[in-house]
């Protein structure tokens, strides 16, 4: 960091405060910082690629779609509609406006990953060399305004300045992914962005839009969901057109981790009486849970990756998701348990040769205690990388240090970014490159690991580690 | 450190051992080590500024009301009557036996920040230069206790001394706070000591003492407490006094975290039961977490903060409670859950103008995963320092590695000393200002903050932070 | 580490990478270093040592029998019987090809410390000096066959060589210990072998084996066992045989650390239904955590010292479990809670002056929050190091900080290696001291901790502290 007020990147920003290691940390970080990204698991938006229109201004492109960045303003009293959240789209005075809020608090955000990506963002992408502030936020808003008139700053320009070389997506089940489909079929565009199956609401029965979503998935599969069977078999039918469009998993994010299965006769009673809007919260778990382990068979035939994000709590504050909808920054982690919860699943389908499962948790507890022990035994369980509040460095460091020991490197699932500000996907796997190159260097440092492997082990988790866990 | 059985203080103690982070750190230590001292919570009687009378000797200053201390001892075999504990007034030999039993045994506080608060006291406030044991144990003896004779170690002089700004207290709620009237009124008194209100006894319907702490509370009030109406009544009324006389928090510290709601027929129905003395265990701590839930809503009103410091087993080993009563070691803290248990309270409250929330946690893991999110998304919730337990260097540093990136610097409450240890107070907020400036000199060094940047996190955290928490 | 397909011990490997620290970290280490091994907990065979007989391979020395190595094959899809776990004995070419797997696998171990391990016993107890892979395997076998066929690595020499002073075994308590006999009765050995109590399984009356075990228990010691009193008076009359033959401490691990005590009419009852074969799943649970305090009332009488490893859940993969039997890593740790399930047993037993409970977890968040508050006021509580998993460079670091503020360093156990992979003993030991001299470096170069204390705690932790927790 420079001056007070200015803005700059520094080339060794993240790499380990001594010099010993840093220097180390810097070789094996040069050796990966230009491959290009893999992002198995995000939630851009396919149509921006597809249609490639201009983003329309620095606010709907930085601050309104990007929870992390909310957030931290609502938690310092501002109303996240004045950030344009749930808003008819807005002025080119209300997204100024919102432009000021951000960089008014710029001061909130020091020591967060989401300053630092936000740094990353500005001066990486947008060339912007002054400091936020209330001061400066016209100036800098200016700036990124300009730029986004440019042909360069269109989505598929981005895309290739970023360096993608495949991008997921998350859909519904029911999506046509008509996007995608458009995508592959244009010769102009080289790209790959694959679609994810996210059948989640499919499987809460307890959820008012249940009945009304098996509808409509029973209209897209042509395929009767009036009963259990009928689901069942939709539900492969989705996988399998998800699947020959491009899709490599299928990603679940219940509350809990539990696959408990039940006799299929009582499925089937609880789903005829879901259907009949009669299940009890009870029962409508009960199913769910062993609906998330019929997933894993599916699994084990059509060959999709199985990724779980369990263990939040939903909407915690109810007035905002009533105000806002659901994904602005209410979301609270609930602490887990998988040990137990997965047992079943993986009793029937841990070792079977197609299956593969990545395990994301926010509950760092879990790390040394459960998911490395099952990673390490179990061929099909991989480590997933730190998501959502803690793809931050310090949690990421604790991440590595906390899993290597019981998995190894080689089982853990390469960086996710997770997100749908587009923006901000180089900033965060470059960030995972550096933190990796960091702790890496201290176990070369430390005469753990010789220097050869130490770059084969940075090319793994930039490369080979997320193409073997998604099959990529 | 210094040669064997010197004591020194070292002015570089607990600064990171990397030579350029530490180069930062001392700098940035510097800006604030001599700031005065802001302590929101504690637990010093206000008659000892009140009545400003010398301490007795060196053995009932630092030794028997300081559970951190006795602890130890205890652990390694030592009687708590030997050191003071639940005793008459000791006279000098065994006084000065006790001071003897500390000193033999000073190896079994290496690498603890008691050991730590020990040194800084001794050679800090008393001049002490060597290093305590048997043989040297009547020497540092005769010096602190020379010490307490001369006014300059009353504690009035203690504490201008010691550059506190204010000093609050924990006090039951039929206290009818004239000490601290009488220094508010004393012109010969510049300080600030205020009260905190603690009912956690009033709430606790099971508790022998309830009924009788509740027809003491009427009389304190003059609100008849028959019913539920009058006991809600009496709190709001003693609530207003305390509010009156200077206070800004309540502080709660019961089993667990919740704040379900009951329907006021039912809350009616408890009550009524419990001021009969039939209300079941259930029952009582069903009303107990509605009436926390109440607490918040008399919050709102009436403006004062709301800390809560749960999650501990009191008197885990029951035969030492009814030998020498509480506080006196044997307390255990349990695993804690915040997100579902405040749920009912925040989805009221949580982003009420007027309601401030601290939360306080012996339990680490629910910080980046409970604590910081909901810090970073509610406008009221606040992030408590590490307590008790973990108001220890290797504790602090985990702290603020595992908040600061899901809630950012200026939401955490500022350094809280919470003790009745009197002296050990600039201590404790001087290791707090060593940590953090190492934990933010390491964010410089690692170019994720720049260093003007770095200046003001430093003066937010012991000045801004505090202030803002606790609306001081 | 040096050039690629070299194999090397570096003398500074593990010490802290700045160089002010590794400096005071290398005297630390030196000061220790050599100084005989103390294991007071551990799975080693007496047979071995009694009998003398030679390793036959270096795969039933170095894999077959350890599944911290299997588990990490079989998690990258190597079958557990092509690595000879539940075969017959191996012909030369079948134990040859598990070496080449191992050796073809050894990227899947940077980072772990299994991988640390093996390169201290290839190295340093082998000579061999090249990198494993699947082009060295069949060299590296060879050199390590030769070394087996030679009389310095028979088991008595290497226990000799690997200077050790105590090596605790784990014994069934019906075992007639005669190996144990054999060796004390032995004049031409001089080592100390001694046997370690076990119960489990003759406390888990749900198991379909207990009332064969039970039987078998009568049998041995000559009580009727038909009845609890019986079951207790011969409990107490093996635990004093195993004292007689040099036993210092029992052993228990189950699923949970509960401690909850029945009256005796319900645990005649329980017990006299289990005999029957009739008690309930809930019942046989209630009498085995009676019974586990039922251990620490006879710990107070015989003075064997208790030790807990609770919290794993066996056999996950019950599929794995079938064809391989038990310990071959499909254990996998779940959360753990010991202060309120301690507390019976504690309020009860936990000031006696002739209990000691060493409690051992796998799960880190108790370390803090529970052990460490317990060891640091029960005089008879001990903290265990990490154990597993979690006995691992990293780990092991994290322990140290999360324990030593609130327990102090003299009430932790010592370094306990807990395995039956012989040739890992000095390794793991060796892995414990250079951590240990670095954490307490740590303390020194922050001003902590004088020079001349930090030796003393070195030898503590490697002297003393096994000695005085194990009573030996």
């Amino acid at each position: 960091m420079s001056p007070t007020s200015e803005l700059s990147l520094h080339p060794d920003r993240l790499l380990p405060a001594e010099p010993g290691v840093r220097s180390t940390a810097r070789a094996l970080y040069e050796s990966v910082k230009d491959l290009p990204i893999i992002s198995p698991h995000g939630h851009v938006p396919p149509q921006w690629l597809a249609e490639d229109i201009p983003f329309s201004d620095p606010t709907s492109l930085l601050i309104t779609p990007d929870h992390y960045v909310n957030r931290m303003l609502h938690a310092r009293g501002v109303e996240l509609s004045a950030l344009g959240v749930a808003q008819d789209t807005m002025t080119e005075q209300q997204s100024r406006d919102a432009f000021r809020i951000l960089c008014s608090h710029w001061g909130a955000y020091r020591g967060t990953h989401v300053r630092y990506w936000l740094d990353d963002q500005l001066a990486g992408i947008f060339g912007v060399k002054v400091r936020p502030s209330a001061e400066t936020a016209d100036q800098i808003y200016d700036q990124i305004a300009t730029c986004l008139t440019s042909p360069e700053f269109k989505p598929r320009a981005l895309y290739e300045k970023f360096k993608i070389e495949v991008l997921a997506t998350t859909d519904d089940p029911c999506d046509d992914l008509s996007a995608h489909q458009f995508l592959r079929d244009d010769e102009t565009w080289q790209g790959r962005v694959i679609p994810t199956f996210r059948p989640d609401k499919y499987l809460e029965l307890a959820q008012p839009s249940w009945n009304a979503d098996v509808d409509r998935l029973a209209e897209v599969s042509d395929i009767d969901t009036g009963d259990y069977d009928g689901y069942i078999a939709a539900m492969e039918n989705r996988r399998q057109y998800f699947k020959d469009n491009g899709a490599v998993s299928s990603d679940h994010s219940h509350l809990d981790a539990r696959t408990d299965l039940l006799e299929v006769a009582e499925a089937e009673r609880i789903y005829a009486s879901a259907r009949k809007g009669e299940a009890s919260e009870v029962e409508a778990t009960a199913l769910r849970r062993h609906l998330v382990s019929e997933m894993a068979r599916m699994a084990c035939d059509d060959g999709l990756v199985m990724t779980l994000h369990p263990g939040v709590r939903r909407n915690h504050h109810l007035a905002t998701f009533e105000k806002y909808g659901a994904d602005v920054g209410t979301d609270i982690p609930v602490q887990m348990e998988f040990t137990d919860a997965l047992r079943p699943m993986l009793m029937r389908y841990g070792t079977h040769p197609n299956f593969q499962l990545v395990i994301f948790t926010i509950d760092e507890t879990v790390y040394s205690r459960e998911i490395g022990p099952l990673a390490g035994f179990y061929p099909s369980v991989y480590v997933g990388v730190p998501w959502w509040f803690i793809d931050a460095p310090e949690a990421i460091r604790r991440f590595r240090a906390a899993i290597t020991e019981t998995a190894g490197f080689d089982k853990s699932s390469g960086f996710i970014d997770d997100t749908r500000a587009f923006c901000s996907i180089p900033a965060r796997h470059d960030m995972s490159r550096r933190l990796d190159a960091g702790f890496v260097a201290h176990l070369v440092v430390e005469h753990r690991l010789a220097e050869d492997e130490a770059m084969d082990v940075m090319h793994d988790l930039v490369v080979t580690c997320p193409r073997r866990a998604f099959k990529l």
